[in-house]
């Protein structure tokens, strides 16, 4: 499916998950093999792979992983195990909900197969994850498709982290989308957020769009609100690690002031994810646990002080956006547009009856 | 005047420029002796020594160094001579005025004594020089103290950049706005943006509030408006680089977007500048020339590559935050309120009367 950009995010091979080791990109293209669900498990910590579907099905290639680790021939005691595997799996990060949409789908499908023998459970388990990997692409591309009139022919587009081919099991949310948009041959231009402190915008977004030859540019993340003053952004475009039900979006830092900026500017502010970054059990975004991470990936770049030793630093991984600033929420049943408390409700009853 | 910090910007000495390497900081306290006129250029436009009033009095330094290297007896040959060396000084950095200011004031002082002799001359412009650095530190003291009221006990300051002690001759500008405060016994905090590219808010601010004991903590720049949001920040105060007549603030790339969110979450936003800043033959921001640096500024980080190779990068040094978005500017003359259009026509006027 990622014929073109000649990578795979993550992959199940011979029982084994190998994954590309995202925080050596650009600089090296090096995967990992884990033959133990706790190496996934850190690699999710770590940021070797990140982006909530990403996450997603890493989590669920985990869970395939830690059940053929299972030693019990007997199905309840399985049971017991894989529950205490998902556990230790969901609980590698706290905001992306995918993560544990996975778990969740792969739980049920233990419960419903009860009556299986051990082989067959885990063999389920296994074709599963790989199921959840190859609709995420899929996934991706529809909503894609859905979102790519969102942007016209000479637009410049805005976005923030990376929501690509990378952070996905392939292709891209908010980066398919402008993906697809390039791909019908619109002549469109990127502008890619840096990204601090990962640096998921300089480190992967740009390793992208050049893999793809889609024109962008690198910018400081405080460089975009001159650029939207000037007229030179017409849409921004990014991803999602949870959406509550009324729409709230939580996403990488600096996404809330991305969509503030865009909205003082009258620019449109469009969030890109699949309904597997719903979270209806959330009212509003407030509710949506927000990661804080070692303040060393503040007061460190790759390693290197860039702050005197000792500094306090906060390094909040997320922030909410409210509904009121995103004029719509691309999925891969279309494009949801405001009011989205309403429209999303609908959404949610309609997926309830199909 | 600075003893409490123990360190100088910049300094005259034995006929020599001595200046604290900012390039170095925080790991190593280095200065750098420049006895060419043209280093002192050269630490200029490589940021050894930044900050719009810094500058200022490099330039008059520089300048002062300049005239002891003219070989010349003859005093119109002199005054050529210098103003060629003027010129060289001029075209080191374009946006801060602050340059241009001190070097019009050098000339102006060799023009009123043209009837003295060359030696006469060199010592009138090497005490000019050191003249401009007294008054600097002088005049922040005086804007410090007339700003330090808008701060209130408890409050939490966010600033941009670095518009300290490091920024001027000493004290500071916007951070002595806060120092001052601090020293009036109120029990503040700081926020730090670390401000991409060049990170003088992690490498310089928070190496001048650790000196200074002022409790802080550094952020990415993208982290401010999720904290404004949280009800955290209660002011902004940020320095500025040249300022038109309309009190449009052309300051460090990152500040109009503060400027925004701040004006968004109801939170005032300061501006802090010595009136060297101004620049009155500019009737609106737009007008103010905008450096561009190298993108290797952006794609590098302490010479360390963050994004793909040939990955092409925007590098604008400042933006321009329109006055609307300003709830004061800060000078030695007080706190100038909005209106500012009509207020600093008024200043104007005061300041050609007196």
């Amino acid at each position: 499916m990622t014929e073109i950009t000649g990578y795979d995010t993550i992959r199940w091979e011979h029982d084994k998950v190998v994954l590309l080791d995202q925080r050596r990109l650009p600089e090296k293209e090096l995967y990992l093999t884990c033959d133990d669900y706790r190496q996934v498990v850190e690699a999710i910590q770590t940021l070797a792979i990140r982006g909530a579907p990403a996450i997603g099905v890493a989590a669920a290639m985990a869970a395939a992983l830690g059940a053929l680790q299972s030693p019990t021939r007997q199905v309840q005691e399985f049971q017991r195990h894989f529950q205490d595997i998902c556990q230790v799996i969901a609980g590698a990060r706290p905001t992306a909900v995918n993560l544990t949409w996975a778990l969740k789908r792969m739980q049920a499908l233990v419960a419903a197969h009860l009556d299986q023998g051990i082989d067959e459970l885990k063999q389920l388990l296994v074709t599963e994850a790989q199921n959840i990997l190859r609709e995420d692409i899929a996934i991706n591309r529809q909503l894609a498709a859905a979102g790519q009139g969102l942007i016209q022919e000479g637009d410049t587009v805005l976005t923030h982290c990376n929501a690509g081919g990378l952070a996905t099991g392939g292709y891209g949310t908010a980066l398919g989308v402008i993906r697809a948009a390039w791909e019908k041959g619109k002549k469109i231009q990127v502008i890619a957020d840096e990204t601090r402190p990962i640096l998921q915008g300089a480190r992967l977004t740009t390793w992208e769009l050049m893999k793809l030859g889609i024109p962008h540019t690198l910018i400081t993340d405080n460089s975009a609100a001159c650029l939207m003053a000037q007229g030179k952004i017409q849409l921004a475009v990014v991803g999602a690690d949870r959406i509550a039900a009324n729409g709230d979006v939580a996403n990488k830092i600096g996404t809330y002031g991305v969509a503030v900026l865009a909205q003082y500017h009258k620019i449109p502010f469009y969030v890109a994810a699949p309904l597997s970054t719903f979270d209806f059990s959330l009212s509003e975004g407030r509710q949506i646990p927000i990661e804080e991470r070692d303040g060393r990936e503040v007061t460190q770049i790759q390693g290197l002080p860039i702050a005197p030793d000792g500094c306090r630093a906060l390094n909040l991984a997320f922030d909410v956006t409210p509904h009121g600033l995103i004029a719509g929420i691309i999925t891969e049943r279309g494009v949801i547009l405001p009011p989205l408390p309403k429209n999303l409700e609908d959404l949610r009853t309609n997926m309830e009856e199909s």
